[in-house]
């Protein structure tokens, strides 16, 4: 920890940053980065490392460069336009440690647009929170990333190690962003995830598992519907059957889950079918995402999955001639439990205490975050750390400005301890 | 009916061009009119008419001039592209009665094509049956329709009554192409459909109903799917409350339905919902088809249906504060049973008895045809008889040779005395 003089510095100048830092967070949040629509908003990413003297790594994610790592996820869509960027600070003579500050550029649909009072991408400041898609999850993390260093540099201060700014795409899908970013060799000796965990320190979180479930069904005339089998009807029973497995898992828990109220989450969250509303349907396809803990094989997981929906077929005469064919697309993510690192973990619980006056909390996470990636796959304990959002993925997303303040702070002062200081040239 | 040596002598020219009519047919499946798409197939049916010396009277379907007239079904989509097509044989001295011979061109979406054993559009004959999406639902028909009286040319004879050949749009989805050649001013004193009966005299119809049920959800990130309500999952128990509507209906009969096995069909055709898969899904809209007995006033349908939805909606908190929409578009069909025009169906019984040696029998239908609109708002009693069909919306759609020569033969007998004969010029 930075001493009292230097800490209070560090804290003023985080403040003094503060209304740029979320003047800039909503300019980002402005800029409509869905799945495959990232591109605008990390050409913004790469021009703020720029100006800001960090050298600046744009490439495309090349499927065929990581299809064979661990930890990869399938996907169906083109990376034509999936462009990763990283900025690197490195000091002449690094002294400290080193670390990744890493975040997601990518936000997930809208949905219907009546839904929200105001435009989701019309980033707007109402009390203390800064509302729109992405706002939390997760551009204020991306945001607190390069303030926190801006706060250090407005006091004439660099960090003395080396930082790595990543800003990945496909954070919420698959992951393979971050995955890309450790395959062109990105490593430190621990990395912090600014996203929205509500000022606590993610500690474990559950693997997670997209699939499709495509179901035929026999078509006729609805006029003799008895006749036919269909698709769309035959897809409940399945559906049910693997709520019947998520209820399964949520009663034998990991322990580390004992204390979430439904950690297990099954959840039916697309659907399609059917092509005349005079016929009865042939196919329907479901997605589903679901959720299992740390330590649990994906293998065994597909393998329930599996035996769950050929369950619920042989109940049905058609479908048991025609099972339905299930496709892994998207995230194939195992759990995580953060462990090692302590000398991390006891850095950043110190830096909170200093600015929160309480201790800092664990978060369980229900959902799966890039942290895996750095701990499982490279052996980088990977803190996730950030602030207090809420309705992440519905309406009205927002974030708190108080908790932007606090966490830059936070990082700030873990920055200045972590990778030491030296003068800014 | 015409005497025996004439009769004879028309059933013979009916074969003498079953070969040409089987091509025709085979020719006009080859053509894929799905609704949108019907215009080249109508020119197909207008050069035909050409060709034959009829009045060919070409127009696309005007939705201002129908809108306010019973029995019209209102539509989402454009009638840009919505021809129908009539043509008119009219004697200089009209002796006999006059006659529509009705048939529709559009035909409905193919589903999977890998379900099929030959691509839909790829007409072909196996054994007595011709194959393709549409052969049977009713482009086997359309065909009967002009070659009946081909047959009574082929003799050297004209009907010495009027005839329309009426080639209609939209008979699968609303009835509006029926419903737009009455209002364009054609009449006749019987109609004949030539609709896949199965050498059956069609004495009554269900009514049909189309609706859109679209459901809102409260969307969350999955990791906390309790939190939200999800659109999709709400669309089970509402489309579950319905087939108990379905069911009170299948029990409480209309006398001519005692005998069906299953008269009212409510179908579940369509489902979309859900924009993202780690998203608990905002919205899901699902498709319906319902039917319901003649007499049954379509007001009261509608309000037994938006009872039973708001019914089954009331038990989801959320829902109650959100209820689901229910848009009508499509079919708003009344149900319909033949009565009246007895010397048309007394003189079609007989011809049929000729050529099939047994009586004609009733079919029932569990779905509509356009016969409603002659029958119900102009006051034509409205005839449906046509060749046995399997299939019809399903996979491998097929319509029987022999039935459409049999079929062909009993409506030329039927043209012959019902509208009379003269020489062909």
């Amino acid at each position: 920890m930075p001493d009292t003089e230097l800490t209070t510095k560090i804290l003023k100048a985080v403040d003094d940053g503060l209304q740029e830092q979320i003047d800039y967070t909503a300019e980002l949040v402005r800029l409509p980065s869905l799945r495959g629509q990232e591109a605008t908003a990390q050409d913004f990413m790469a021009r703020s490392m720029k100006e800001r003297g960090y050298t600046v790594d744009r490439w495309k994610i090349n499927v065929e460069d990581i299809q064979n790592l661990p930890g990869f996820s399938p996907v169906h869509i083109s990376y034509d336009d999936a462009w990763n960027v990283v900025g690197s600070h490195r000091p002449n003579n690094a002294k400290g440690k080193s670390l990744i500050l890493n975040g997601h550029i990518d936000v997930v649909p809208t949905g219907p647009l009546d839904m929200w009072t105001r435009p989701p991408f019309d980033s707007y400041v109402d009390g203390d929170w800064l509302y729109g898609r992405g706002a939390g999850d997760m551009k204020a993390g991306l945001a607190i990333n390069l303030y926190a260093v801006d706060a250090l540099r407005r006091l004439g201060y660099m960090p003395a190690g080396d930082i790595h700014f990543q800003s990945v795409v496909e954070e919420e899908c698959t992951g393979n962003g971050a995955l890309a970013c450790l395959q062109r060799g990105y490593r430190a000796d621990t990395a912090i995830i600014t996203e929205p965990s509500g000022d606590r320190l993610g500690s474990a979180q559950v693997g997670v598992m997209w699939f499709q479930v495509k179901v035929r069904g026999r078509p006729a005339h609805v006029a003799y519907a008895g006749s036919g089998s269909n698709a769309i009807e035959a897809c409940f029973p399945i559906i049910e059957a693997l709520h019947g497995l998520e209820a399964e898992w949520n009663k034998d828990r990991h322990p580390m889950f004992h204390d979430e109220e439904h950690p297990i989450n099954f959840v039916v969250s697309k659907i399609e079918g059917g092509d005349w509303t005079s016929s009865v349907p042939a196919w329907c396809t479901f997605d589903m995402r679901i959720s299992c803990y740390p330590g649990q094989d994906l293998a065994d997981v597909r393998r329930a999955v599996e035996e769950t929906v050929a369950g619920a077929s042989r109940k049905s005469s058609f479908l048991a001639n025609n099972p339905p064919q299930i496709v892994y697309h998207g995230f194939q993510a195992e759990g995580y439990v953060l462990e090692g690192g302590e000398e991390g973990q006891d850095l950043l619980k110190s830096c909170h205490k200093t600015v929160y006056g309480e201790e800092l909390q664990k978060r369980i996470f229900t959902g799966t975050t890039d942290a895996r990636f750095y701990g499982l796959y490279a052996n980088i304990p990977a803190m996730v750390y950030g602030p207090k959002s809420t309705e992440i993925h519905g309406f009205d997303e927002r974030v708190s400005i108080e908790s932007i303040r606090k966490v830059t702070q936070s990082v700030a002062l873990f920055i200045a301890d972590w990778c030491g200081l030296e003068k800014a040239a």
